[in-house]
């Protein structure tokens, strides 16, 4: 049920992280549900998380061991999230850094857990730590698009983006990789989401970076508006590519990379809305003339939460006063629906506050049939934009909701 | 797919209030569409409406009205909300009215108009105001159970509460007609919602009556999210019942009167959710020990709007990580999860953060079978609570959707 196209690119590798999968059996068996990432030593690593109070024992972990070191290997399981785990679940996520820390020699602060899947259950470290070496022996630069599979849960398509930008003498390669499918409300990031670049970047420019990226990416779409207890993001900067260490949020190399990462994080994102639960539509919900980028956003999330607006985008129907009540009831101070605009595409809908004189019924369903829809909102109060990405709510959303666990 | 029982109680008349409802083919032929109530001279009238920026044509002339005089008689279509509809959508509100005053000899400001059905459509004025002499020849006392029917749209039942009690000599009668199956998220009131009282009440008093009522029984309902462009609530004192005037909160006449109102609207809120749109399950989200009543709230609404939630309830799946997912994602502050208790009716799932230790999916699976259920989440950081009431997401929420209009 993806929309639009999801394959595979090109996966460039970066040199300095090496990527291994193997199967653990941590649900099912015969099944790649291990992945383990090794970082080069002097690289810099970036990572946001969810900030959902019941945030899972890894994500806790993980920002303990950022605080304390610089990462060396990630490790990563599906099938099991490791979240509402209580005291055993943070036993468990330290045992599994210590398995691998003690595998590879380096100090179990340079090991970074990443769990999803069902929560609620405790996660089977024996298997977990048992499948460790296997997945060593497989370390390879080439290996993204096989991680891709390896962190999948319901998704139904591997997420990679990947690109190579030439600046200056140097070439820098950004690859990454995602997952996420449902309870898709990324607060700080998504789900998972595993990104490097070759560039030599500082620290405090690298984290800057990474949130500009997600800010614009991960933090922008929403399937069901459900903020995961699990979602991690990291970016990692090898500095393999031997350019002189980007120490500023300025100059050409910064510029170019930083265009880099924004399309590669971009695109991850919305991959997961394609691959949304049950998806048929893709809907960018982008919100022009507000009077700050906050109700810009809080207008596109009115729209992209509302269950009314995706079951109408789901049946092609051009129900626009479903879209004109989401955008009344998004809580903006003293809004002037007579100012408010809305198309569907190029397709001017609503104007003056009600139906726009020449919009036809015939108009709208020729826009609904389309598999991509941008519902374009001008406020009439401001300059500022924002653009939130998300998809229809179908039978499939419910079927796959209801029959998953079972 | 109404959850429980739903039986049109007796539903007793209220001295002062007459009620006619008849065809006027509005969006269909051969459907009781248009409903009159009559309310006699000194009566008072409170009501309270949507806060949606884009509220519908009727709700803004009803507030202005409501200011320049005391209303003596309501109209009611449905069919058509009369919303998203400009300024031609306000000249037909005008003229409805004008309409039933020309007929009545009362002035405009005295007739309150109230719509509902599909937004985006001018209101067909002409055959409202031809039908309007065939529903004043029908006015009656006795007509509460039909006029139920008359303000249906998508729900399968016709919605009415009835109680009479006795105080310090007086017998008060209240008795209420809500309609209401989808787009409820009610912020002031419900879609449609009448309730008349014989009892003689102040002004003042009974507008705080109606919107104490309003905030435990209206306003603590949620099917998807959506509030509603056209909700209003309207509650009536006629005073026929000849007690003295009720000039203060307080005193045995208040008292009675109070409770027979709150627990007249809470059956009828209830009531939208037990019809809710494809429901199933009747949920009670019970949130103790908070720091107050608004983070309760927070934490019960982010449950009872959550997707995944709804969607385990829908598959009697007892996925309780979905239920600690929604309390982490509510933004609370600080939020000590170790101190958080689930339970599932008379079941405690969740303790310590984690599984309770004596918990079994049996358990759960057992409650789950259930058409009732109540979330009963302690945050173990104060002593407020609140209530809020909710049902299933469903194939039938999806396909109900996906079709209406077409």
């Amino acid at each position: 049920m993806a929309v639009g196209n999801l394959d595979m690119p090109v996966m460039y590798p970066v040199k300095g992280v090496r990527i291994g999968i193997t199967e653990a059996a941590i649900r099912y068996k015969n099944r790649r549900d291990l992945t383990v990432f090794e970082i080069a030593p002097g690289a810099m690593v970036s990572a946001v998380f969810t900030r959902n109070s019941y945030c899972a024992a890894p994500v806790l972990l993980c920002r303990d061991h950022l605080g304390k070191a610089t990462p060396r290997y990630l490790v990563i399981n599906t099938g099991n999230a490791n979240a509402g785990t209580g005291a055993v679940g943070m036993e468990n996520a330290v045992a599994s850094c210590r398995a691998l820390a003690g595998l590879t020699n380096v100090a179990i602060e340079q090991v970074l857990p990443f769990s999803t899947g069902v929560i609620g259950e405790h996660l089977p470290v024996d298997r977990l730590a048992a499948a460790l070496p296997a997945a060593l022996a497989k370390l390879d630069e080439n290996a993204w698009a096989d991680a891709a599979s390896g962190i999948m849960t319901t998704d139904t398509r591997p997420k990679g983006a990947s690109e190579r930008v030439s600046v200056g003498g140097h070439t820098f390669t950004v690859t990454g990789i995602s997952k996420g499918a449902g309870m898709i409300r990324p607060n700080m990031a998504t789900m998972l989401g595993y990104v490097a670049t070759d560039a030599a970047v500082a620290q405090p420019v690298l984290d800057a970076l990474l949130h500009s990226a997600v800010n614009q990416s991960f933090n922008r779409i929403t399937i069901d508006g459900d903020t995961s207890t699990n979602d991690s993001c990291v970016l990692i900067a090898s500095g393999a590519a031997g350019n002189p260490v980007i120490a500023s949020a300025s100059g050409e190399l910064f510029t170019a990379l930083q265009g880099a990462v924004h399309r590669v994080f971009a695109r991850l994102a919305q991959l997961i809305v394609r691959d949304g639960e049950g998806a048929t539509k893709f809907m960018t919900v982008r919100v022009e003339e507000g009077a700050d980028t906050e109700e810009c956003c809080d207008v596109a999330y009115s729209i992209a939460h509302s269950p009314l607006v995706k079951t109408a985008f789901f049946a092609s129907d051009p129900n626009w006063g479903r879209i004109v009540a989401a955008i009344g009831n998004a809580g903006l101070e003293a809004l002037d629906v007579s100012r408010v605009r809305v198309s569907l595409n190029d397709v001017c809908i609503v104007d003056n506050g009600g139906r726009a004189p020449a919009y036809t019924e015939e108009q709208g369903a020729a826009v609904m049939k389309q598999e991509e829809i941008t519902i374009r909102v001008c406020l009439g109060r401001g300059t500022a934009s924002d653009t939130v990405y998300t998809c229809d709510f179908s039978y499939d959303y419910v079927k796959i909701n209801a029959d998953y666990r079972s």
